[in-house]
């Protein structure tokens, strides 16, 4: 790692703890910490000793791709994925058209920035659009269109089947199956899904569904469910113990599915982004080795 | 019906259209109009030909429950259903209990109104718990001890899938095919299911898990999926054609299922609320002929 701590300054800052086994599957998505630009976002994951993050488009577009792929890389951290491609789900033909070229300038990001998982959140319905079949229709092809080129630059595409409370507006993929069969027509290695606990604790088949994914599964994502849901649900995420999922429970489908990479944060929360990072760090490891291991 | 058009007066008041066959399905919720009390309810679908109603168990206890099946019974009006039993979910014993024997009065109360079916909603997590698949077994539980009476009374219990977003706060039964499942034990017309198009449309196995059902089908309810959502997501419910759900689709689904009982508007929505009642039982027929037939 490329971070300083200064030889013999007090410990103001927590130390770093690179190497506690406990954390070697743990990656923080950078929107938990949603205030931080990139540099500030690796720092903390450097110090902390969390050994990945999850990263997003629009601050690593703000600090530069190239740039932001060297910064990780001299931290030492892995980048365990990169959100966010998909928004497939256009009618009009030149913006279905302007979605694929986005896309693939997503899988050339996620390349450079060297993730394989290139997290794709897939769209809802398009506005006064009562066409559901046709949506799901829509991604299917357009991701029948992207896994080839992504799998000629090493990326794969991640599904993420989102909670059913978004499928009007953010992503028509909605349960763990749905996502495994838009991704069976295409290699293991181009087309995965995402199981992120949030969106999938509620579904009733989810063991089956995850542990017929097997291979497939790209990505594992944690939050917990809390209630009552916030006024902007996009907010109600919340820390790994506040809620109602079990978490344990879900990660021990996830690998014996055979699972065994990263394991990331990611939390909407307008109460953990006010907080202060180093603390919210330090809440995510505590969290992470009590509710999630 | 009793209701009396006075003779020759000016047509301010919208005619009855008592006997219009493309509404001879139609059943008002009398949550759509929530601040009617029940005679104003009752009232209200007499005068707009609406031979049907959908009940709720507070108002009815406010008017009384022998008075309200008279009332009812006099105005000509069917009963679809009345809401709600449920809230099975508790881990405490003496609560439990509790609910038992509310459920019992439920089914007496729906008994003595004239229909055969209530609606359970079947409760969400207790406080703190992430024991879901407990929850649901609790609920199986409830409903094996519960049917044979329900049946004794000539009442059947109608299990309602609830939208995943209601999972932890308010019913754990999330999907038509678990539904389906948790009744599959006892005899068809003990124990039913509820297809609300609000909670289910976003199935991608919908139309498999509505075939499956066949006669377990006890109530089709109608109501459509606006964006974004409200700041209390249980008022979230829009009028037909207002947002994205294909209910022609739905319908088609239910009818061919064999279900040819009433379609019952269920409207939480506080600018529905706030309407005149009168311009919203007009809307109710407008859009049910435009949307759901």
């Amino acid at each position: 790692m490329e971070y300083d701590v200064p030889t013999g300054a007090p410990a103001a800052a927590p130390t770093p703890a690179a190497g506690d086994p406990r954390l070697s599957r743990l990656s923080l998505n950078q929107k938990t910490v949603d205030r931080l630009d990139l540099p500030a976002a690796v720092d903390l994951c450097a110090r902390h000793g969390i050994p990945a993050i999850g990263l997003w488009r629009e601050p690593v577009t703000a600090y530069g791709v190239r740039r932001s792929a060297k910064l990780v890389r001299d931290a030492g951290l892995r980048v365990s994925s990169l959100c966010r491609g998909g928004f497939l789900t256009a009618e009009d033909l030149p913006l279905f058209r302007a979605a694929i070229h986005a896309n693939q300038r997503a899988i050339l990001e996620a390349a450079e920035l060297g993730t394989d998982t290139l997290v794709m959140v897939v769209g809802g319905l398009p506005a006064g659009s009562r066409d559901l079949a046709g949506a799901r229709e829509r991604v299917a092809d357009a991701i029948a269109e992207l896994a080839p080129f992504a799998a000629s630059q090493g990326v794969r595409l991640a599904l993420e089947p989102m909670h059913p409370m978004f499928c009007a507006d953010r992503g028509v993929l909605s349960t763990v199956d749905e996502a495994v069969a838009m991704a069976a027509p295409h290699p293991v290695e181009s087309v995965g899904v995402v199981v992120d606990t949030y969106h999938v604790w509620w579904d009733p088949t989810v063991a089956a569904a995850i542990a017929a994914a097997g291979d497939r599964i790209a990505s594992f994502q944690v939050c917990d469910w809390v209630v009552p849901l916030p006024a902007d649900t996009l907010l109600g995420r919340g820390m790994m113990g506040d809620g109602h999922i079990d978490f344990r429970a879900l990660r021990g489908m996830v690998d014996d599915a055979g699972y065994s990479g990263d394991i990331e944060v990611e939390i909407f929360n307008a109460d953990v982004w006010a907080a202060d990072a180093d603390e919210t760090a330090a809440t995510v490891k505590r969290r992470y080795t009590s509710e999630v291991l």
